[in-house]
């Protein structure tokens, strides 16, 4: 027999002491309502009148009122020596109707949803769900998890102990903590090149929040915003929840075609990622760079620079940053921990020009106050103690083999349709599979076999779609490259011949 | 002399390898460019020509090229023996408006900003900031941060290293993490009486996160939401900046007056504080809840509960929530845990009837993917293992104290025009200035003495506004509230006496 405690019963049952109606009436109708919502379920044994009036501060009486008349209309049930029982058998069989009768005071009229009612609790703009992602090859976004010195995380969270103080325990500044603004400062300017200080730094709660927060800071519900296409998902959904307009750009080999001025003169904000194309690929040239920031320039379009995982180059010489030639203050510099450290940590930052900060900050401010101190403090200590260059550089190099162990294992299936570039950085490769192949049933497939892959048809916002999968290499070892890239060719290969059948 | 690494000059100049230009010609725009923009600061010594050409991977040829045409026009000087460096007097003094010209390729026609340019620039809507909080007397929302069992949460963090794995690190869940979504549902149903299961229940970063995403998923820009009129200035700046409309509603002592059906049918939420009014500190009547959601029922609008501090009670029993009188799905109910747990672990949580799971996860997707995996870990943990509970219970304990020791001050200190009615829960109260005491002025006066408070007649959206002061007093030690309490009224003496003067 379930029994719920009498405390809790109790504060259901509190009546208003403001109320006209007398006491018996309303305990009588909260009993009622809360056996008919199944509040207090069927079977339930309730507290003793004595119980429940000690509980309430009211007397016995108005108790046993209530309950007597409940009794004697079918909503409770005595069993002599044992107490008071919700009924097993309601009167109503009407459950669903009746809840809300229960709630406008009984009366039978008022019961029914009224028409138009569902359509205005309609919600009224849908938004884009994009399935969880798993952590198995070739999903993509995941760096080396097991490769991650989490020791050395833990040793440093152990050290807060003894620090524990108000800057840690209590309200932070929406800009982010100072520490970790210099380190993040000081790490792009030294190994990346930029062009900025820390108080142009933002902490925000990885790339993902960058997005909507550069639409909140610059641009109005029904503006435009200029995207890459095929393009990050990621950055589709921010923006088309941000009730904004999206405009299509397309890629060429030199990276995003840069919009005429008309096509400009229509947008707010152009997103793009220049030092590896998501998903393409393509590391935009330094002269396509030059021609962008120079139509941003002339027509009044901020650029949102998504460096995702710009850390991890392979070949050639990494090319400044667009925020770094940027001479007009048109660039807002997108940057994760997601890649570089791990996506649990929820840690990213913007760099935005100096006229720029304080509606930023008032953004941050509005969407969620700061991000978590103590992430924030870690995170400050692991680059400032050098850790962060070093797990950096570690990764290129593990990053670099698990590279090469996709593409031998890609050569050593060339007998299936599939084309795999080398790319010059990054953490995943694109398979461009032949034409009139099915990237979305492969996809279904594969994943059937256990294994992940985006269909990079998946990424465009525009009609014209090039079959292929986007294949994450960064989290996986060799082995399982291997293995998982096996399976995908008999699935991709069982496509092909299908579709020449 | 400053000195740059040659690798960051080298990756400043990189060429180009697709464009047209001879190498000596992109390599003179681009030292021009950075000679301009002082990113080259003048006296800086460049790299031999040996270094650059082994850095850029080109032959040393067209880098002489550049560097002498360079110093025959006056941007680098050469010291005999010493190498070469940037020239102190540009022949530029322009330099402002050459930044500009730089980045078009030199031409001297499109240097200057088009008219109109500017405006287009100009951020298109300010977002309201709010001033940061510190901690110090009466600063309100911060819970007593140094009776706050860090040892413990540090135990917690220090048993992570054993389990570092793929959920841990890796990308969580939108929903947020089930074992604390388990620990919120069953805290919830036992100590709050509520009626939800861990399926209904989101984790989100802070109860500021919870009102944006509410906006995201049920309203559309240029909706109006109504709020209660004073109210709690983050989810005005919430609202404000999602582009919604905000219709204030006026309190009587029994909470927010139920606005009538015309206003229903113009609104899409309703925003209220109902344990504890923000910052009136009155609790709506029972009574009262049910009109309220009857009328919700009716029109169609969303209830957000905004129950911040409900877990301090200190006299009248608890009454329930709107989220678990209600019966239609009209109610979304909103907890945080920075005022029972510390404000810098930035974790809350909402609870959505069932129907609306869907659009509030693809919400919280499109904002910032999920919470953070460890302080989500930690915080389930320390609930289970039942911290949570007893540092409730305790704190509940010393507030109630301080609360004590605030309202002796206050009494203390009766010669001066102020009136503090006894709140029955929370962490604030409000002391209520004569007729015509200005308390901005007053809360600016206290600031230069150490003191921080909230003007009352700041939470207005209305013309109506009531003089007086926010005092919390959770956060503070009685000695401190003791001292503050008289620098406090001797300020507002000051004030009262200049009013009658």
């Amino acid at each position: 027999m379930r029994r719920v405690p009498s405390s809790l019963i109790a504060s259901a049952l509190a009546p208003d002491p403001s109320s006209a109606e007398p006491l018996h009436k309303q305990l009588y109708e909260r009993l009622r309502e809360h056996i008919l919502s199944r509040r207090l379920a069927p079977g339930l044994q309730l507290p003793s009148t004595r119980v429940l009036a000690s509980d309430l501060v009211i007397s016995r009486t108005p108790i046993l009122h209530a309950i007597e008349q409940l009794k004697a209309e079918g909503y409770l049930e005595a069993c002599i020596g044992s107490g008071t029982y919700v009924a097993r058998f309601l009167p109503e069989q009407r459950m669903v109707a009746t809840q809300a009768v229960a709630l406008t005071g009984g009366s039978q009229s008022g019961g029914h949803r009224q028409p138009g009612f569902e359509a205005r609790r309609v919600v009224p703009h849908k938004i884009r769900t994009i399935p969880r992602a798993a952590y198995r090859p070739f999903q993509s976004g995941f760096p080396a998890l097991d490769e991650f010195p989490f020791v050395t995380w833990s040793k440093l969270l152990q050290h807060l102990q003894t620090r524990a103080n108000s800057t840690l325990l209590g309200y932070g500044s929406p800009v982010g903590y100072l520490p970790l603004r210099r380190a993040i400062a000081s790490y792009l300017t030294i190994a990346r090149g930029m062009r900025c200080d820390e108080d142009q730094v933002i902490v925000v709660s990885g790339a993902q929040q960058a997005f909507g927060l550069a639409v909140r800071a610059l641009a109005e519900p029904g503006d435009s915003v200029l995207l890459e296409d095929p393009g990050y998902f990621g950055a589709q959904t921010a923006f088309d929840a941000s009730s904004v307009k999206l405009l299509p750009v397309p890629i060429d080999q030199d990276g995003l075609i840069v919009p005429d001025m008309h096509e400009g003169a229509r947008a707010r904000i152009l997103y793009t990622t220049p030092a590896n194309q998501f998903p393409l690929g393509v590391t935009m040239s330094v002269a396509r760079r030059r021609q962008l920031l120079n139509w941003a320039h002339k027509s009044g379009v901020w650029i949102l620079e998504d460096d995702y995982d710009g850390e991890f180059r392979y070949s050639g010489c990494p090319l400044p940053s667009l925020q770094s030639l940027d001479f007009t203050g048109s660039v807002i510099y997108v940057g994760t921990f997601s890649k570089v450290l791990f996506p649990g940590l929820r840690l990213g930052y913007i760099v935005v020009p100096a006229h720029l900060v304080e509606v930023f900050v008032a953004a941050k401010r509005s969407f969620d106050y700061h991000c978590p101190m103590i992430e924030q403090f870690v995170t400050a200590e692991f680059i400032n103690d050098g850790h962060f260059a070093r797990h950096i550089r570690r990764m290129r190099t593990l990053y670099l083999e698990r590279l090469e162990a996709l593409l031998e294992a890609a050569r050593a299936e060339m007998n299936c349709e599939f084309e795999i570039r080398r790319p010059d950085a990054g953490m995943h490769v694109v398979a461009r599979l032949g034409q009139g192949v099915d990237d979305q049933a492969v996809a279904t497939d594969a994943a059937h076999l256990g294994i992940s892959t985006i269909p990079l048809s998946s990424c465009y916002l525009g009609p014209d779609r090039i079959s292929g999968l986007v294949l994450g290499f960064a989290g996986y070892k060799p082995q399982q490259i291997r293995s998982a890239m096996q399976k995908l060719s008999t699935v991709i290969a069982a496509h092909s011949c299908a579709r020449r059948a």
